[in-house]
């Protein structure tokens, strides 16, 4: 439940995502936090419009039937974007303290991936992950950077029963501070056999992957290790970095998104 | 004043930016903070090494020599890294709130810039800079990364001052959110002949540049407008996607730092 800082003159600033299906002439109830946000945060008045999109059927203009103390309704009106295929990239990263998982989901989210895996590795510090506020996360960014579609969070896995069970075709970009000499773009623009794709980018803990995690990681077939430089980068830097560098040659940044 | 979460067996943790010259013999006072840091956080016992970097004389291992109550003496022993070029990339950025300014310093300072340049829009929401906020993030970013030099900070400047004593051998690269159309990265690597040169990187405040703010920009010879894809992206995002899209391409991200 994000309202843009600003937005163009006449476009509606509320943007929310909704989990019914949307078409001219549905009537949509925002969850009890939309309502709330509506009502008391944005006071919104009878009659505003707002944008909202499902994952789904794309976004629509919706306007605010009834905004009462117990229930709202939000009555569908016109589409003003169709659903469109997006990358299917997904994060597998570990864990961080609180404010940077945060910030991973947020960032991760803006930077279009598909899907958000947490993956417990020797060195992660983080034993419970809380999967509910990465959703929370990866929502609001959604609704505020203008994605049709909101990451899906996986379960937190172990990395060794992660990679049991891995999708043969999914490949992977492993972020391996021990390669500092393979560089990211080269590489990726040498697989643009591969757009369209699944890709996952792997980022370790903060001290890196164990010795024999990276051994594992190397041994898959569709795995593409990468550097980023000298500098030690911190994990969640490190992700945004190959997020944007995977988008920019492989991804949609070479095209607007509709 | 930052020990990284965890090292190579047997090199010392403590990295220290100083300002004081470095060569084997010498001595050097530490600041109050890093006096406080190394005694009373750290409980740094004597004998025990730390590294210390000037951002001009490469990185030396040091020996806690004396660290009492009033004073400390660290001396110098050997080198453990010589001086390098680095890239000049100039992070020229709309100044955000608190934690987002702490954030863009530290993720600008581990991507390698140079300098830090915060610039005043027209939808620029911060009238005031706390330059010395943004140097003591700076400064830990590079303690923590490895870095040999710690990025300048520039005064804070209005974008037309700014653009009237602009060098005209700096390159800029302009994130222009109007223009998602121009990749970054096929763009970058249309100007090979740069690498090595003097570059900036332009991101806009939340919101934006202004339309006649990004018409001055545009007239400049030396500018190059990208965009980033079609999602929004906030400004510390897209920040933080061109360094490392520069980084991958014209930057030290294609080799070791040393």
């Amino acid at each position: 439940m994000t309202a843009p800082e600003t937005e163009a003159p006449g476009s509606p600033a509320i943007r929310l995502y909704v989990e019914a299906p949307l078409a001219a002439g549905a009537t949509v109830a925002p969850s009890a936090e939309q309502h709330h946000y509506l009502r008391n945060v944005m006071r919104t008045p009878a009659g505003a419009a707002v944008k909202l999109f499902n994952g789904r059927d794309g976004e629509w203009l919706a306007t605010v039937e009834s905004l009462g103390r117990k229930g709202a309704a939000l009555a569908v009106t016109a589409q003003t974007r169709r659903q469109q295929p997006e990358p299917d990239l997904w994060l597998c990263f570990a864990p961080v303290k609180k404010a940077r998982i945060d910030f991973v989901a947020q960032k991760a989210s803006e930077l279009g991936v598909s899907a958000l895996q947490p993956v417990l590795t020797r060195h992660t510090q983080v034993a419970r992950v809380n999967e509910a506020r990465l959703r929370a996360n990866a929502v609001e960014a959604a609704e505020q950077c203008a994605r049709l579609t909101v990451p899906a969070v996986l379960p937190a896995a172990k990395l060794d029963a992660l990679m049991t069970g891995w999708p043969a075709e999914r490949r992977i970009l492993l972020l391996d501070e021990t390669q500092t000499g393979i560089p990211i773009v080269d590489t990726l623009r040498r697989r643009g056999d591969t757009r369209g794709r699944p890709w996952a980018v792997f980022v370790g803990p903060e001290g890196g992957y164990a010795p024999d995690e990276l051994d594992l990681l190397r041994r898959f077939p569709n795995v593409t290790p990468v550097g980023l430089g000298g500098r030690l980068l911190r994990a969640d830097t490190a992700a945004i970095a190959a997020l944007a560098c995977w988008q920019a040659v492989l991804g949609d940044w070479t095209a607007p998104l509709d």
